[in-house]
């Protein structure tokens, strides 16, 4: 028994079982009978319903996350495990490989763990064969599952995220803007988030009526995107007569590796060449010059995400998927 | 009723109780006999004994981590997340902060979970104070505790750690052999392993005679290292008449701002000044020149912990303390 089957049963919605069990003045009498009838005639009490029946819940939520080292994640790691604590909520933290089977694994060992909610922790975990997302909806059936920076329509799931295209987008215009015609694109991840942020480059170039060269779209694999590599990479095309005179990246680790190509080939940043990265990570003041990137709000996504969650644990109306705009954070590596 | 408490009703230690569960040879039929009468004698049966007694556990591993966006915790929580994972146990992470509560707490809610054991992550978990130690002899009574780069002397508890002291030790000593006279050490902790650290580099003027200037030992409060602030406060210490020839840091990220400093003081590195980190972290790639650091084994550590608690767990004897050596890696920034 649980959210879903409450709500199937009493031929009402989530959101209504969820007002019901929150006393909201906003159900009518007849509905709250029929949904109390319903959860009365069950023995169980889901964990999902303890904290709205006043009784003791564990007052966590699980995180689940496919890569802890991955420095975006970490960060939002950290920030959402602050927010939840000032909300009195412990949080469990399972990690997964990117492999579906990986992922339901951790869904149903956050849901064994009686954990109050669910954070899925970035778009790598929606897919775009529906099918494979079907864990997300049965986990949506026990408790509220919010997605960091992914959205996926569906009862009891949340999308809180930044708008990677149109963030990618606005860099790349002002790049051309400056006059740049050549921009190599780097990017490690064909994901959700990934694809967004290709196309925002193609809108861009298609807005200024310039071509997109094929060559300039350049793909590292995770493993393969060490500084050093990016480097020797951008050398090796160089040597193969590809022109750019702008380097944008999907993530300001690989912006680091182009601004060593720029020092190994002698190219002045931003004079000769200009490079904007992606995350405005603390490694953007570590580089010399120091590195130009998008801010994708990761602090103001995850404070909307533990907003969400104890809305919706409060029986509260939320927004379904909620939407925050970048903002490209000018430093030395632009003109 | 516990490990502890069962080792002590049979009058033997907690060693041989684990090896009576895992029919070890190394038990007299005796002994055999008089810690089964205990366990039977109890109808509980404590989760840790589970495996043992050929039950299903919930194959989980706790980690309690004091700040999950520290690069060498969140770097540290990759690594044993990972190793784990191939040992077929998942990990719960709980988030603490530094005070003795919250880091009680954390443990309380990993037990509450049920895991298998637990991994105190970063020498930060042990105080000076023995009374304040307690909540680890106590969880050490359930499950098995290891620390990560901390030692702790206590039945059920292993400590896996570099030799931050000798490593700093050989660090200032090779800034010393070079003839630097004038280090500035900065550093941002003051923990267990953050003394041991002061200790190595304030040995290594003693072993060559150098007397240790006190106007050399720069903290920085966690809050307050990031990279401009600590390039700042070099500066004003050279206006302010301070002579250095060296830096050494407790921590990479604050050799990146000892390299800001450089260069807005027009200091050449490594010819005017020589620099090097610790922990040999991804940032040590990123700065311009490539930062000496030391290496202080963080994956040998938690593949070792990992090792650790899959020995204890089949009832192995293994060893309390393990200690490897830290490593100098030079790159641009020492001659």
């Amino acid at each position: 028994m649980n959210i879903y089957d409450i709500s199937r049963r009493a031929g009402v919605s989530i959101a209504t079982v969820s007002r019901v069990l929150n006393n909201s003045p906003h159900v009518s009498e007849n509905t709250r009978k029929k949904v109390m009838a319903v959860i009365e005639g069950t023995g169980y009490v889901p964990n999902a319903f303890a904290r709205g029946l006043g009784l003791n819940t564990m007052k966590t939520i699980g995180l689940l996350c496919p890569d802890a080292s991955d420095p975006y994640l970490s960060q939002a790691l950290t920030y959402l495990e602050r927010a939840f604590r000032q909300q009195g909520y412990d949080c469990l933290l399972s990690c997964t490989d990117k492999a579906l089977l990986a992922r339901q694994q951790g869904v149903e060992l956050l849901k064994s763990r009686h954990v109050d909610g669910i954070v899925l922790m970035g778009s790598s975990f929606i897919e775009d064969d529906p099918s494979e997302n079907d864990y997300i909806r049965d986990a949506a059936r026990s408790v509220p599952v919010i997605l960091l920076n992914a959205a996926f329509p569906c009862d009891n799931v949340y999308g809180v995220q930044c708008d990677d295209q149109r963030a990618v987008n606005e860099a790349t215009l002002s790049l051309l803007d400056s006059g740049c015609r050549r921009i190599l694109y780097l990017y490690h991840s064909r994901n959700y988030s990934g694809r967004k942020k290709l196309t925002g480059y193609r809108d861009a170039h298609a807005q200024r009526g310039v071509e997109v060269d094929e060559k300039l779209l350049c793909f590292f694999d995770q493993d393969k995107g060490s500084v050093h590599q990016v480097r020797d990479t951008l050398l090796q095309l160089e040597k193969d007569g590809l022109c750019f005179d702008a380097v944008l990246t999907s993530e300001d680790i690989l912006s680091v590796g182009a601004l060593k190509y720029a020092r190994a080939a002698g190219r002045r940043v931003p004079e000769d060449l200009s490079v904007i990265g992606y995350n405005n990570s603390s490694l953007c003041a570590c580089t010399e010059p120091e590195l130009t990137s998008v801010d994708n709000k990761l602090f103001a996504i995850c404070e909307h995400i533990v907003t969400t969650m104890m809305g919706v644990l409060d029986g509260k109306e939320m927004p379904q998927k909620t939407v925050f705009t970048g903002e490209l954070v000018k430093r030395e590596t632009t003109k």
